[in-house]
């Protein structure tokens, strides 16, 4: 593995989407530019998400979030093995080839939001959630991964004003709560978890994540 | 669980469909016609299968067999973990509400299927494989299991006769002696798994299948 592989996590309505894009620009316009930042001016810096990163995926995600079951409930084991055969299938067609071509891979959601949505939010059995994502990963871990810690009502209100809803977004404001916990449980554990504060501006946002870029970039001999 | 779980395993063309639905006929009129077999007159006699069995199911099973994902592979962990998923959401969802309400559930496929098609069929990894299939089942074994042993260039023949060929189907005869194989090392550690002579007439082996329920349906206390 060449590349790198670079995650972004956290509760609804804490701009992962738009943080990501906004780092892939940057990214691309200070690596690929010129001095100081250039010793990859063939970078790739791709952009991904789990579930429905893959066609395999997008089918899993359709299932998961949007289908119509006719009032048949997804069961919980059955939740948790189809996000764990979506992150297979993109660990091994997407992540894993970009990674093995020296890309920059950034990814919305992994392995910590299955422990912190379904396992600190919904109750399911972590020690289960861990083997599935053991068993769906081989073992590969991120590079980074920054948590985007928002307050759970400003980001419920963010991701209602965007109008569209869908299952995880309409669980209610406790359920979100325990999420949040998960999520600082896993960063007390885990060093590679960057916590930052997404109750700021965009832009203020983003300027936290460039800087611990930058001091990772150096550190892993980009620039 | 009050209810009897019976599965069909064994390969293509072996008549599974046809035997399960002629049993089913048999079991219904024998036990619900009066003497001798009298002692259920309400019994609920199931037909199920995997993978398909409920309606996550369909969306799994059109994905695994039949899906166009424009040159995507699927695999094959993603692969097992859509087996498990199918499984887990059919044994909740289906076969543990039929059996907990007393009903003789006969499924066309289960954990058996897994094992022979792609741990010896496909060479996947066996532990992986029978650790996937306790997360999917929760524990729960079928109360018999039987096997119908056909020559598998008569079962190929038969299957491709029926018109429709999926993508199982399509794989080679040595991919299915592989499979046949598997059969012949479970049912060789599984007491449970009754060996059927598939090559007779649909007659000979329905009579075959009758004979060792008959048996079952006493110590089960059914007649």
């Amino acid at each position: 593995m060449i590349g790198k592989f670079i995650v972004f996590e956290g509760v609804e309505g804490g701009g992962k989407t738009t943080q990501i894009q906004l780092l892939r620009n940057w990214l691309l316009e200070k690596l690929q530019s010129g001095q100081p930042l250039s010793k990859s001016p063939d970078l790739e810096v791709i952009i991904t998400r789990e579930p429905g990163g893959t066609k395999v995926g997008k089918t899993i995600r359709e299932l998961l979030l949007n289908a119509d079951l006719s009032g048949e409930q997804i069961q919980e084991r059955a939740e948790l093995l189809l996000y764990a055969a979506d992150r297979a299938q993109h660990i091994e067609t997407l992540v894993k080839p970009c990674l093995e071509r020296g890309a920059i891979v950034l990814c919305d959601r992994f392995i910590d939001s299955t422990i912190a949505y379904q396992g600190y939010g919904r109750g399911l059995d972590l020690a289960l959630i861990q083997q599935l994502n053991h068993i769906a990963t081989g073992g590969l871990k991120s590079d980074l991964t920054f948590w985007l810690d928002i307050d759970v009502e400003i980001g419920l209100t963010r991701a209602k004003n965007r109008g569209k809803i869908d299952r995880m977004e309409q669980a209610d404001i406790q359920f979100h709560q325990r999420v949040k916990k998960g999520y600082q449980e896993l960063a007390k554990n885990n060093p590679l978890i960057v916590q930052i504060d997404a109750n700021l501006t965009i832009e203020k946002v983003q300027q936290q994540i460039q800087e611990i870029i930058i001091q990772k970039l150096v550190k892993w001999k980009y620039i």
